[in-house]
């Protein structure tokens, strides 16, 4: 069952879960997703407080007498009579009926009296809620907890959040050729990457998974860590064992489990092996066995899908227009994914070609930081035509 | 001791020291620098692997005689004669003197014979070390272990790698209007954001700090707490204290300390209190206390300073061109730093102004991404006009 991409798309953004709630301490909302809006509590600021260190006064006299000092934090003087002022230092409270604060450097004292040049109404006093009033929206439901918003919740004085729960997910790696991290090498044997392919990427996201082990090519072997799995996780991811060898199981395996098969293949290269199944709560995501294909297929199908299931309020990837810095070659009436380098060369984005596009080879993903979508309009380009992108 | 941009950086840069070396598990590797190049240690492939599920052969016959089938990690027929026939799965090893492989759905099989279509030499054959040479650089010293890099290493067979030391940081925030989070709200108070900010921009650099806590105002407290962390971190980054206020101890307490200031301000907006000091192997930061100039400075000054820190081969940050997709004001002569949400629109990255700019206003963050640079030619843009942008 091969599917356009298009379809593809529409097939798994349909089987996307909505997420529950949960409640958590804001200390760990980090690249979580808020289930709530977020108000603000009260008024930004909630009094008059001073933009600079410098002296508080209602302009009209040219010396004024010093009767107090004060900063943010501390409890200061209330009020002030026509000539007198008080030192603020910035964020401190204003006394409420002085009219403007002068920059410390521009005044100066003379015979215990402090010269402050002209202010005009209002100078150097950030008024209340000028920068927000309370109940204003700060955060709308559905966006990640990203470097600039977890900050702003701590800003806005929060202790807990609501976010969405996040999936149970489950992976498995097969394929008899798949050897560990710092076993002996061993002719014709492959280390398995895959696996390490979703901990980098998720780890970027902050998405959870529990590795269930290598499972070797055999049909029993694949069935017990399914059967084990399906009650267990929300999404199963594998890696291998999808293609039209004999040896590949999972296919077959998973039929006889009663998953349905929503599709197995789609209209992309690299990496067209991709099966999608699901079984009640289970979703089932068979995924191309070579590191590039399984890369492209995470980049381009999986990770948005994983972004609903989290509950992001916008998930597909971000398309952005580059310059092509090399020639790049694909075959029109294709759509192809190819590996670039793309890096700003004064300020434009450019992409220079990965050098090889081969399903097999994944080396290049030691420096490539996009990929490339050239649907089947598109055919080769050379250097100085525009592609669309999207980075890992 | 005001100085320009490029004269701070130029003196960050400077003192960045070079850090040493260690080796650590290629599992622990993520986001690490490399300290080596990274060399494949065999050809890539390094036997001849079918690309496809086919037969491999010798052209010529139209019909062969099937005397085996392998796969990827198995072994199976060294050399076939004139009209045999293997049956290969993806990945795995073509019998040596095949000179393609049809692949399985272009094939068919009549009277126990596999009918075969014309074939090329090398047809869905992988050559060996098409994809790498023994000794081919994969990765350079001074890399970061990134989302691609990282499974590089596993697919390269490493075990370990040898990566740069982590500089020891250590934090502290000085203020009397600080509340934590959880803590209750006091009328002109302002909630811990600053370190937050540094979690999230540090967490996404995968950069360790250990937080010595909110110190504060009082002179006699900012100085032990300077004493004590002297000792500890190659690098001390504080928050507030470091503008003209009277209450502003650390200025004068780590004078008295024996460090030698390098500058104290730099001429930007927002953020221009930026202090920098230096003794024996320690390097003291001190940041602004407004979470907006905080933010401003980590991201223009600090980031740059400890990639190089952490042995990053490129330090700086990249400039991007975005049009903009709103006005945004600045003052012309002076170098302004503006926050501005930036999302493709049809592929361009158009940047919208976060709608305040003041220095102490800090909820845009919630949606804003990136900074605008916008120079002393520059003064404000309009809708329509191009801009230099940094992404956080």
């Amino acid at each position: 069952m091969k599917v356009s991409r298009h379809k593809a798309k529409e097939i798994l953004y349909s089987i996307a879960a909505r997420p529950e709630i949960e409640e958590v301490d804001v200390r760990d909302s980090y690249m979580r997703v808020l289930a709530e809006d977020i108000l603000t509590e009260r008024d930004y600021p909630d009094c008059r407080k001073s933009a600079v260190d410098g002296y508080a006064h209602i302009p009209g006299h040219t010396s004024y007498n010093q009767i107090g000092e004060t900063g943010a934090g501390r409890k200061g003087a209330e009020s002030i009579s026509g000539d007198e002022t008080v030192f603020v230092m910035t964020g401190g409270n204003v006394p409420e009926n002085a009219l403007a604060v002068a920059r410390v450097e521009d005044c100066k004292t003379e015979n215990g009296r402090v010269i402050i040049p002209e202010c005009s109404t209002g100078e150097n006093i950030n008024k209340i809620a000028e920068e927000n009033s309370k109940g204003d929206v700060a955060a709308t439901k559905g966006s990640v907890v990203t470097d600039g918003l977890f900050p702003v919740l701590f800003y806005l004085g929060r202790g807990k959040v609501k976010v969405y729960k996040r999936p149970k997910i489950g992976i498995f790696v097969t394929g008899d050729e798949i050897l560990e991290a710092g076993e002996e090498y061993r002719k014709g044997f492959v280390y398995n990457t895959n696996k390490y392919i979703l901990e980098s990427m998720f780890r970027k996201y902050r998405f959870d998974f529990e590795y269930a082990g290598h499972v070797k090519d055999s049909k029993e072997d694949v069935a017990e860590v399914f059967e084990m799995m399906s009650e267990k996780y929300d999404i199963i991811i594998s890696s291998g064992g999808i293609s039209m060898g004999k040896y590949d199981y999972v296919k077959e395996v998973f039929n006889t489990c009663g998953y349905e098969i929503l599709f197995s293949r789609t209209a992309i290269k690299p990496g067209s092996p991709l099966m999608t199944a699901k079984k009640d709560g289970c979703t089932f995501i068979g995924m191309p066995g070579y590191p590039a294909a399984f890369m492209t297929n995470l980049v381009f199908y999986i990770i948005p899908f994983l972004k609903k299931c989290y509950g992001y309020e916008t998930f597909e990837n971000e398309e952005v227009n580059v310059v092509m810095g090399s020639r790049t070659s694909c075959k029109e009436g294709r759509f192809d994914i190819n590996r670039a380098v793309v890096k700003p060369v004064n300020g434009v984005f450019t992409a220079v070609d990965a050098g090889t596009q081969k399903t097999s080879h994944f080396i290049s993903f030691a420096r490539v930081n996009a990929l490339l979508l050239l649907d089947e309009e598109t055919g080769s380009l050379d250097k100085g035509d525009s592609a669309k992108a999207i980075f890992l």
